[in-house]
């Protein structure tokens, strides 16, 4: 199949300059993140402010693929298929994580919640909805 | 930046041909689809089968990339910034589903509730967790 290119739509910044002092996942933190789109796509921000909660969808730049899919599983401890677990060393290193939405600057996005390190390649954003990404709510 | 490019881990075949017969959203549909998994990533489905509900990241390969970063949002009809929407014309074709996995057969998944296009290349899949990836049950 045909690779996939994709050019990041802007970067994020965050308070973690390494791995060892971010948090395990986006639910897990309170931590204040500045996420800046590149000035060609202000337009594509026009009605987000409508959102209380954005999906970030990012590339974990600084994760090494594994050699093979397993990785030893942070939640349990168990080596486990990459598939099965959150972890960044995944064949494609993308991220994905829900952070609060408090307000936007032009094309500043001051989020709260952020787990992913400071100069995070970002590839997309999209509106969280209860109704969609929540299975309990279907 | 860096752009990043990334190979397809498989394939999800499901009963849409074209965008108009697909579902509108994931949440909207209990169709049946067949994630395949390319053989040589067969290990990183190793306890997949625990989860109930799984998320794929896909690419939306037949969607054109707007020239403008603004689209119609399919649920009111306003033209919005594609950041604030889930269109699929995105400046990174980057999709995003939460199915429910029923049983895996080697490296092929059967799941419900898709609504991505046959053919589609997988970029990506997450087990869902209720405490991450539901706001409202953090």
């Amino acid at each position: 199949m045909n690779k996939v290119t994709l050019q990041p739509i802007g970067i994020i910044h965050t308070p973690y300059k390494t791995d060892e002092n971010a948090p395990r996942q986006a639910a897990n933190s309170h931590d204040m993140g500045e996420v800046v789109v590149n000035p060609e796509l202000a337009e594509g921000l026009e009605g987000i402010e409508k959102f209380q909660y954005l999906i970030l969808i990012f590339n974990f730049h600084l994760a090494p693929v594994p050699e093979k899919p397993k990785v030893l599983s942070w939640q349990d401890g168990v080596k486990r298929g990459v598939f099965a677990t959150r972890s960044p060393h995944r064949p494609n290193p993308l991220g994905l994580s829900v952070v609060k939405l408090l307000r936007r600057e032009g094309t500043h996005l001051f989020v709260e919640g952020v787990d992913m390190l400071d100069g995070t390649p970002l590839l997309d954003i999209k509106p969280y909805y209860s109704d969609l990404d929540c299975v309990e709510k279907w």
